[in-house]
């Protein structure tokens, strides 16, 4: 049986999503659950391989078990019982023989969290960026929004292992909102290269710091050959909310997933 | 000169906030700050004596300070140099020769946080209580309402060395808030009992899991007399949000404050 499971994480506990030669990780956690559970090694499949110190609250991950163990259900019961208590299987739940949390994804929705203050504060320092200089708000909120619609974001991609065929990715929906001194911006997508979320919102800052103009993040969007912007926002400010599963996406882009937001609340699976 | 203090601390590093013989307190620690920089104790007074894992980000104190070490905003910054990273003092300024950040309090505002949901939530696990069970909404939305206004609150308080000279409050506002699983009730009022907030929470949590009937906590609301509730809410979901210094309260009871809230963000000095 193919199950589907909904994980959260916080990610200062954690090496990343992927496994790795020391362990550390989420998938090593899980799959050691899995496998005190049924006895042999099981495969856990993320939606997102989330680096170290990035958290999630709509991982989605599957992999396949006997069927006569446990209904679908109980699973994320069993799996908590022996995990860490720095992550949670949410939800499980039975999916098709073919689903599979990382290809299927139609997009994903991330959120960035930036404490501006001139001082940290306390009960959020693992949960977001302390920028202690002053933010230019309207100016964050009008390049936020030039990031929304479909480009090449190459500019904004770390190097990985393994270059990605494209560059070129859909950006729903950008979106900034302020609490006091939390700023927050949220990003839906339908896809994600590696470390484009930090590195676009590492470079939204500089500019609302009045550090870098508005031009030279127009141009890394617009003529991204042979640039790339350096200013990576640490991980701590970022979560993966939620991943899409439903298609709109590929039959109009630009239009933001049909489903309402649920900021900060718990991802339907 | 006499320095007024904003104060925000992860709770569950601290020993509460009162200074005690073995120190590890929020006071030890910014006393001990403060003998740093001026090089004699200093005593800190602040205006709600959180418990051992309760939260503050705008806990309010005062301190006597010579006049010409620093300006009055720099103690801010000269403290958290040396103050442990689960605490900042977010503002400093300096206050009326006979401020008292305890006595000229005219009300506060807690918020305390619920994660109803089958699993903990691991971003959570320090700032929310875990209730697994389903939670009647709507009324625990009546029962909050029901709160509200000057009431004997006897049966909502632990027993402290000193006993209280009166048990008669005022809540100006009580609200319930949800986000999917994240349950979060505001108290706003004139001065709380000892655990008055965490037995309040726990009796409506009682209540709106079916485990009690309301009649049960409109009894210990009407005719406290030899009536407690043992339901106390664990430490971790408190938030002391706000102190207030302004007197529209005594003016007029059961009004809320003036200003306009200001939920999850930096309370004003």
């Amino acid at each position: 049986m193919r199950l589907k499971l909904q994980v959260a994480y916080e990610g200062s506990a954690f090496c990343g999503w992927q496994s790795q030669a020391g362990g550390g990780t989420v998938q090593d956690a899980l799959e050691a659950a899995f496998a005190k559970l049924v006895g042999h090694r099981v495969v856990v499949h993320g939606a997102g391989r989330t680096d170290s110190g990035v958290h999630a609250i709509g991982q989605i991950a599957h992999a396949d078990v006997p069927c006569q163990r446990l209904a679908p259900a109980s699973w994320a019961g069993a799996l908590n019982a022996t995990l860490p208590r720095e992550m949670r299987v949410l939800a499980s739940s039975q999916a098709r023989r073919d689903f599979h949390a990382r290809f299927d994804a139609a997009g994903k929705t991330y959120c960035y969290q930036i404490w501006n203050h001139r001082f940290q504060n306390p009960l959020e320092r693992t949960h977001s960026w302390h920028v202690a200089s002053p933010l230019n708000r309207p100016l964050l909120q009008t390049l936020a929004g030039s990031l929304e619609g479909t480009h090449d974001f190459a500019a904004f991609a770390a190097n990985r292992g393994s270059p990605e065929k494209s560059t070129v990715r859909t950006l729903y929906r950008v979106r900034l909102s302020c609490r006091g001194p939390m700023v927050r911006l949220t990003f839906v997508g339908n896809g994600f290269l590696y470390r484009m979320v930090r590195l676009l919102t590492g470079s939204l800052v500089r500019v609302a710091q009045g550090k870098k103009d508005a031009a030279w993040l127009q141009e890394l969007l617009q003529q991204p050959t042979g640039r790339k912007t350096s200013f990576c926002a640490p991980a701590e400010g970022l979560f993966l909310q939620k991943v899409h599963y439903r298609t709109p996406f590929s039959a109009r882009a630009n239009t933001p997933p049909p489903d309402p937001q649920n900021p900060g609340g718990l991802p339907t699976m």
